[in-house]
């Protein structure tokens, strides 16, 4: 396969596809909002050992949507405050031992660090939202035939819970809040951007769950694959794919980009197979608001290094001044 | 990879590793069949068009465990009953529209076939256990930290409740039925065995979800794999790898094949790398009733066609004469 | 690789490429069907034990062309005739034991069904013709320069006398024949409609043997690249190539399909690489009498459940009523 | 996998495993050749242009058993003979353009080098034995049910009167011919000193055709796989295996070992996952006459620089002193 | 391939194979160190930007073995000194952007952090030994004709002398220097701790070069499959093996393990198969020094997050108590 | 993937990008040449044991740029003289025990023959330019940030010493000398028909090192593939790229392909994956002197048998008459 594979850089850069939200799309969210806004804002934090002097590192629960109890891990630098935090989201069934070693390296840095684990993925964040149609292994299909079933539809609350809580802290100034993730966790990023109004920065890296309709006919095998194989399950039941895209609008990135306020900035690969070059501009080139995009020539699905040095200058510019 | 890869077949015959059930396994058991119990017994046919002469083909809903709606498909021959039935189990993650054409096609032989879907995994069948703790994409994790979530708990009683669902239709005779299926299936074909006084024969092909320990060596890739992937994930936490094995005892085919009364037939080819050999044999030969096995040199995790032949006879002696 | 890879489906609704047969191409198929005309039609059958109530199963033995004895298996529905009656074909390389099961399972649907064993590739068909030029492993190049002798001249009217054999068995309604099967057996569908006056109707699954040039060039793995792979075997002798091609264009089902009279109901899925959608839609295009296609999204080189239905609706229709 | 993956070397050198020949074996071999003595050894030799000076290059046709043509080619060189000659075999589905270059370049080095084309693999070599039982892909598994039928008992017998004819032409000293070929080429050159009294000297490299029973077992995934093919298309009739392994019997190298009569050096490299070494070492080590094997650590099934020397040395040894 | 592939873990805990050290081992080492001690201690530092408050950035230069010019990156927190110390070296062929941000994030929780470039990999580290003998793509037979060559004798000596460099910083206690890496920075972290008398720590995970011979046999594909291919390269000169195999002999880990000093960790996991567990168990049951070994039952050749708490906990213990 | 899947071929044939050589290109070249010029033409050949009559083979070293000692092979007819010569050139990475027997082969053909090992890559052939940048495991960025570092300006230059070396020989008649070699030693082939007035014709087949910037994009797997890697490596410093770039220009066959005098034969295979035929049309097309290419339909990157023919021919025209 050639590099890079997906349209040529001038063509992702214009490469704007009609939004496909249905009409009740705003309310949907406003109504979802109004649910989560039900259940108050709690946690809990235990102190966790870790062998590094300056920084804390704290289990934390919390309540979030439909009542689910998500966990998560704070970093929090030992530090006179208030402090700057950022609240970060894994990537699609991708996190060991919590993430804990990144969460604190971020924390070491003078930030109040959040690591919100996501539903059904990791430690005990609790899926409650039972979904009354089967789904292929994975989460991509489950609840699939209603958008309110719909597995992230608790996931992106959960996600805006997330920046409630921390920004609920003491030692955290909530007015110097970022959002952050890498795939999976680059789209919660920019969903949590579009649906909470305390992040003043999100940074998201080759962000997943966006412009399904492409990714579905240029990188069936990764992620995104499984939405292919749960249309194979119901061949003789055309009505079945047709309803799950229907769920897919509520949930696509692109289509809630036009809502994200603050200042975003993306990162992409050329040649990422997994969130294609083209689905990932599909979104950035639907926000309005400020923003700025990285592209990286030899780079896939992977953590940039070079991008991490420009994430820790935005950081400190947003952040810390 | 040379074939056979597993124990030699002298070495599998005999293969009899000890029992790795706890205590209360029984009473756990008894237990949750009670529970099921305080369901009651009820379904809703719905018939669907089927360009076939002599057989009608239905959408089925039953309640089961935890009350949750579990969907599956029943084929009726138009014949004079009482019919012999077959309760039928799919595989992991592996139903396509409802195996309906698979079902008809057993149904034509002279039987009542209910397929089942298994919840969260098929059509509209519904998991509505809820795990606390987050799993690896799949359901081998999902409630692992406690036998009462584990997802298999909730599947073995519909499977129990399916065959009570066949059993109660007014076209059957209750005291000819079988179970049957492979790969999840076949473990789910044996558990059902091992916990309903219904079924009169057995028919697994090469089951799954036997002999977790030496499973977890021998094949990390296939579905079991599941189980390897979700330990990495807790690699600072070595209890949870323990608490999971420990759940897993209790839903272990070979610690629930001593309960089996019915004749049992077994199916297992001798290059099968997703259920190898060795698990295969090690619930076997816990089997203390009636059982036999067919054993194929040249096949691996695969309907093998010369089986099929052998099981329309088991299926003939048992059930039609 | 992208979903779907080849052509858009609206460029495949229009793909019709010219015909490459040759000036003599109906001249010689008149030859060799009279030439099979020599050979009387007569078959002897052997009944088999299969342990299913309502249906007897055959072993069949044919004459054919150049006198080759073929096999067949042979369902028959006890039931009161005349019975309508189905000639199945096999895929390349690609059948186990007959294919018992499946022809069992379609009598059982109240068909007679005669399944023809390739000459060469299963059973005792025997493969009589001699091929004077070498060919690499499997049956693509054997015989391919010069078209009397190539492979599937053979099978071509095997599968012509196969209907003969059927039509005049006592139990069948001549008048009710159906030709089918995949891949292979899809092109010999399409050759046995082409060359019998028989069938009624035909049901070829994603057909191979069509639009050679095509495949050549966007398919060199699967089994086309057995021509690739002769066509390498003379790299210093172009006339090889060059008289291969010539062959093929006698066979080519492309250039058969305006010989089709009956209606014609073809499949092909969109990520089918072994038989690309274009090659079959190259053929497809070509028929000029009734015809359909069923165009499945997801689905590769197999056999769609979902067709399972409609193909069951066409038999009832064309053979039934 | 690590190296080597087959027995250790001090247990490959003793490795010498029962012979399974039945005992007809010497009476089947002695009627084969019976019969081929019956056609006399007539060719014809057609000029090719090839721009090396100081060598001419000739196409060859001969006469074979059940009267097969059969195609060669032949390399000469321009000096004063008697020459020294070589017939040479070639692997399995593996020659392209008659492997001229590599026959000449022998021929360059002072020898009458005859290289055989098998029947139907390439060029004009025909193969006229009709096979009544199907078979997979390739020619392993044609004619296997009866040994009269078996492939290669025509290609052996042409193996033979390759050397009849080498030895017959004018420029060839008769008292002085090798036999050498790899892999299938290596099998027959075997077969060939087993069954003709001409040869001198025999150089196989990696035999093939040799030891099934083990083949079978340990490397299913090369050649010897059409066999474990072959076995799955009948599962359904134990009898099919049966009948093929007895059939195999008669060609299996290792039954043929003990027939040889002139010197032997045979080569096998301990990464062959092709043509194991255990299954060269038990043809090896039952031959009784005089021979010698070079065992090769880092090299898998391929032709070993460091062999080129040695085996130039030993030709020049025997065919040139 | 199941898991563990190697020796079970009760075996490994007591692999212990001879050591394959020449006579002159010693002397050889003695003489480089001594050869290295004629290079001064010199470096110069260059402050890089980095967007962190806290700590500083260096680019660092250092002579060292035959004056080769070394470059290395160091993180400085902006602590009161003097701090302890950590020289780090990376994996074979792999290091990005000089592993900056790896290098910074350890330099925060405390320690003055020297990340080494291995000459010739990576930035401007220049490898100045030149090889007489040609080798295969990559450095594993880079002079392996004569040990003065051979291309880690330069390495293990820049890594000594990084140490020097380090302990001569002004900032540094040097009494308090650990040594660390992982794969080849393993290997190069056992060395440097064998050749120097600074370190008072030695983390090594999955540490490769040692143990050659069994690596050879086991792990061929991995990087220790340069050194198959080399053998293969010159498959007619038996002496090229021999002698590369001498020159290994004083650049194994295994033989340098009885020299070590310091308190050694390593650790491994049981399903590594790139430095297989059995190779790194060889160099550990050699150490007699004080030393432990972490096992990971589920981890291949990579960082095990679980490992990083437990190697934070022994650099807090041996660096800052 | 199809094939062919570069352009098409009539797109190839007048496919003739831009050079992208710099304004010293061509100083450059001729300050190395002069550099070369002032290393006296020295050789000496020591006698190898080859048990072929009629042909001697010798290891033969020769000074070279920057005085390094590279390593060969001769091949000598025993015929009167003067003989014609070739200088052979190997592929990357890729030659075995010297390629001893091609380059006998083709000097029993009547050709003094010269392989010249490439410096670093085999024998003893010494690699004497060091480079003061780091690199990835091979030699495509050894010295890449600086033109006279850059490892191909010594092969480049062993290259046309290696000519002058074989017409320096007695037995040689330096007017009649062909330069030739595949991939790695296609492009040498070029560079060294571009850089020294001898060689008469110039045969180079699917030559490498040409048209970088699209092979970069195209080709990313292959030995190209390390570029791309090298890139990656600096993720952070773009110069690095840009530079590594501007090097590589005055490598690029392409850009040198105008400097050839002599006549051109190129071959190149339409499914060569690791040199696509654009970057092969590339470079012909801006040969200005006689040329021509053959071009081969089914063939990837390897040696086509119906070329050698060709070329032989070739030879003989241009060398032997």
């Amino acid at each position: 396969m050639g590099q890079p594979y997906d349209l040529p850089l001038e063509q992702l850069r214009e490469y704007k596809p009609a939004l496909t939200k249905r009409d009740d799309f705003d309310a949907f969210w406003n109504e979802t909002l109004e649910e989560l806004g039900k259940v108050p804002v709690t946690y809990e934090r235990i102190k966790l050992a870790y062998p590094v002097k300056g920084i804390s590192v704290y289990q934390v629960f919390y309540q979030s949507f439909n009542n689910a109890r998500i966990e998560g891990l704070l970093a929090l630098p030992e530090q006179d405050g208030p402090l700057p935090g950022i609240v970060s989201y894994h990537g699609y069934n991708w996190i060991i031992d919590g993430d804990v070693h990144e969460t604190v390296n971020m924390g070491l840095k003078g930030y109040a660090v959040l690591k919100m684990f996501c539903r059904g993925q990791h430690g005990e964040s609790t899926d409650n939202l039972v979904s009354t149609n089967g789904h292929v292994a994975g989460w991509m299909a489950k609840g699939i035939q209603n958008q309110y079933e719909y597995y992230y539809r608790g996931v992106y609350m959960d996600a805006v819970r997330a920046i409630d809580v921390l920004a609920a802290m003491p030692e955290v100034d909530a007015s110097r809040i970022a959002v952050t993730g890498g795939s999976q966790g680059g789209a919660i990023t920019l969903a949590a951007a579009a649906l909470s109004p305390i992040p003043k920065l999100a940074v998201a890296d080759h962000p997943y769950l966006s412009h399904f309709e492409r990714a579905i006919d240029i990188t069936p095998n990764g992620p995104y694959g499984e939405l292919n194989e749960y249309f194979r399950r119901y061949s003789a039941r055309p009505g079945i794919e047709e309803k799950a895209k229907a769920t897919l609008t509520y949930f696509d990135i692109m289509n809630l980009a036009p809502r994200i306020k603050c200042h975003s900035w993306l990162t992409i690969g050329l040649i990422d197979t997994i969130t294609p070059p083209s689905t990932v501009f599909a979104a950035y080139n639907h926000i309005s608001a400020s923003k700025d995009i990285a592209v990286y020539r030899y780079f896939g699905h992977e953590l940039v290094p070079a991008s991490i040095t420009v994430r820790l200058g935005l950081f400190m510019d947003y952040l810390q001044s």
